[in-house]
């Protein structure tokens, strides 16, 4: 029987469940795919960590040019993160004539682009199921699922970090400094969590999903991005009050001639699928224009679920290599490449309902100066609290907003911020229809 | 430019959602596949009703036999549903070498083997994923996205008519038949809807999971099923006291030697991801060993998201006509079938939590008397609500139990059922943990 061979580059976390699962899972994979996979080769620079995991003996080497070079290696597999040196070693890999499995979000979200072209050049797969969502085969329900369908919106929770933060300020009240400094203590999250707090990890998958969803690379550097760092358990509760929670959403949707794309906390309601969606996991709501709202939920990342992801691409790699197919290549699910760009709307044109909190003085005649500046840029209140002071003083006003422009909020927002009726930087949540 | 054929039997909802997409969207399927997907001739016996679609001149008729041997046809896609007649149209499509999309869910799961066997012999594929959640891609997650995992449970809620009478049911307080009756006055379930309560459908569609989870067509005869249609209200009001909901769920679950397979009205705790599944929507719950959970959430029926599903197998076959792949054929997603059978567990032997609603007389030692023969059979009690009498003078006696054996819980209520201190047979449903 023929066999295709494997050869991981990054023994990490990843690349230890994706060895796990092609070992352990080695038999139900062949009874699958047809043929055996067989792990040939792993390179990583460290030799001597206890991943929990044994390789067969040769295996493991800190040979990665061995490996991006060994003739018998059909399919590599990256999984050392990071820029320059995944994209030089997925260049050569893809060069040499290897399909290429990656989990590298960032990586493709910024530099996609010039890999999926050399890709598509050589006729060989970049496959990155992995790279979204963890285990939730996302990027092939994008891909084949519903490919028939134009798709029209994408919302997701999208960064487990941030949603295992968010989860513990809701559950627990915790400020969100000690929120993190748990997620930090219980490996939920990195020390700093910078990438995942300030929304950058949501939007490299934002823009791998609006590439396959549209066939064309997004233009990462316009994907609107704020994070959860200034978000306050008050926050949370006055949400909740209204009948909303609060997520770190990552929404996309077709304008026709422009995507809207965007990636900041967000309120919404609490009878949403997506509302239910804690602690660290993903869900992904994808609405096309024939299917419908469908979603997509399941751990978002760790060694098994991302492993599981990338032993799926491999195995499809597997049976397109058994079925003695053309040499084609469409990483981004579209055979013709338009060469079109895609034109994000610039955030200053989103309408969108608004939650505030303003910090007030207490005093007469605030509650009028504030809604008079908000009435002045058309922004139309929906519903006020208005509570007891805090202990410095300060009375948050919480407002509610109907759909109204970014721009107008952000001008109404610089001229309140500059009296002396408010005691801090106001709040601003966007809310979820 | 190549291009594939398509002809479509049974022109009723499906058919015309499905001719619909492939005209509508003619252009984007194109960009995707790189070829055109040309619906070429459609097959009804009415040719006159208008189904809000205009087909090209000459491309309907009534002439299926001319359809099936027309050598310009690439794939047939039926629809006509039943059994005889689609199995006939099915095997010789596939005899005659064209690939076969249907979305027939009773005639695979009561039937499929066969046809499995002669699409390998002939090497042509035979997709399905319309056959269950519509147009919610849960048969490629199964198949492809968590192929490499041993899947060790399945939950679903995959009866969008049952599902939308329950919905009616909590939150209307309606009692069945006026649920029912609604559904059928707005088109969500047919006149009588006997399929879709009484758990036959939930059933087809399980048993299509279990088939592709395990590569081997499933015993569809021994899977446990029970309706919707002895619920009342009552009990929905009950359940939500002790924090749950009633779903119509279909479950599997991967025991080793042997397999869970049942289709009943479970009792769902309210914060599970399924219990805001609601009107007419499906959703699937899908672990497996390596991803963990994951969940699918869509429109489990419907002309436009069947017909999404329907024209993604179409695409996915003609991707692989376009690439020159080898025939082969997998309708299971196994290379290797292994000729296997998997033993469904007798219900007997689950083991659950369970409520009862006991309709007892008002007298002392009634609750005595039922707690005593529970007790004698293994069966403890967790929780009790005792309310006030009914307008015929019966008591309802309410009881969560811990987990205990069916067969024990079968036979107590058999012998509770005889004694006169019950007035009306005693409802019985399970509990998810």
């Amino acid at each position: 029987m023929k066999q295709v061979n494997v050869g991981i580059i990054g023994f990490g976390t990843v690349g230890a469940g994706t060895a796990e699962i092609l070992l352990e899972n080695r038999e139900i994979i062949r009874k699958r795919v047809g043929l055996d996979i067989v792990l040939k080769r792993v390179a990583d620079l460290d030799l001597v960590s206890d991943r929990g995991i044994s390789l067969p003996k040769g295996v493991l080497s800190n040979d990665s040019n061995g490996l991006l070079n060994d003739p018998e290696i059909d399919i590599v597999v990256e999984l050392i993160g990071g820029m320059t040196t995944a994209k030089s070693f997925i260049s050569t890999a893809l060069k040499n004539g290897k399909h290429v499995v990656t989990a590298n979000k960032a990586l493709l979200a910024e530099h996609g682009s010039e890999l999926y072209e050399i890709a598509k050049k050589a006729g060989v797969n970049l496959a990155y199921e992995a790279a979204v969502g963890g285990g939730m085969p996302v990027i092939g329900a994008l891909r084949d699922g519903l490919a028939a369908n134009n798709t029209l919106k994408i919302i997701g929770i999208l960064n487990g970090t941030s949603n295992y933060i968010l989860t513990r300020m809701s559950k627990e009240g915790l400020p969100y400094e000690d929120a993190v400094n748990g997620a930090i203590k219980l490996g939920y999250a990195e020390d700093p969590p910078t990438l995942d707090v300030n929304g950058t990890d949501a939007a490299h998958k934002l823009a791998i999903l609006i590439s396959l969803a549209y066939g064309v690379p997004a233009p990462f550097g316009s994907i609107y991005k704020e994070g959860i760092d200034r978000l306050t358990p008050e926050d949370i509760l006055f949400a909740d009050q209204f009948g909303y929670c609060i997520k770190l959403l990552t929404i996309a949707q077709n304008l026709g001639d422009e995507i809207e794309a965007r990636v900041h906390p967000a309120m919404l309601p609490k009878n949403h699928m997506l509302a239910n969606v804690n602690e660290a996991f993903n869900a992904v709501f994808i609405e096309g224009d024939y299917v419908g709202p469908t979603l997509y939920y399941g751990q978002g990342a760790g060694r098994m679920p991302t492993g599981s992801a990338v032993v799926s691409d491999i195995m499809a790699i597997a049976r397109k290599i058994k079925s003695n197919a053309d040499k084609t290549s469409s990483p981004l699910g579209f055979a013709d490449s338009e060469g079109q760009t895609i034109k994000i709307q610039s955030i200053k044109n989103l309408k969108t309902a608004y939650y505030f909190r303003f910090m007030a003085v207490d005093k007469p005649g605030v509650l009028s100066k504030i809604s008079g500046i908000l009435g002045e840029r058309n922004i139309s209140i929906s519903s006020v609290i208005q509570k007891g002071r805090d202990a410095d003083g300060a009375v948050p006003i919480v407002m509610l907003t109907h759909e109204a422009y970014e721009q107008d909020v952000t001008e109404a927002l610089a001229m309140l911020d500059k009296l002396d009726i408010l005691k801090d930087r106001t709040m601003m949540i966007r809310v979820m229809g």
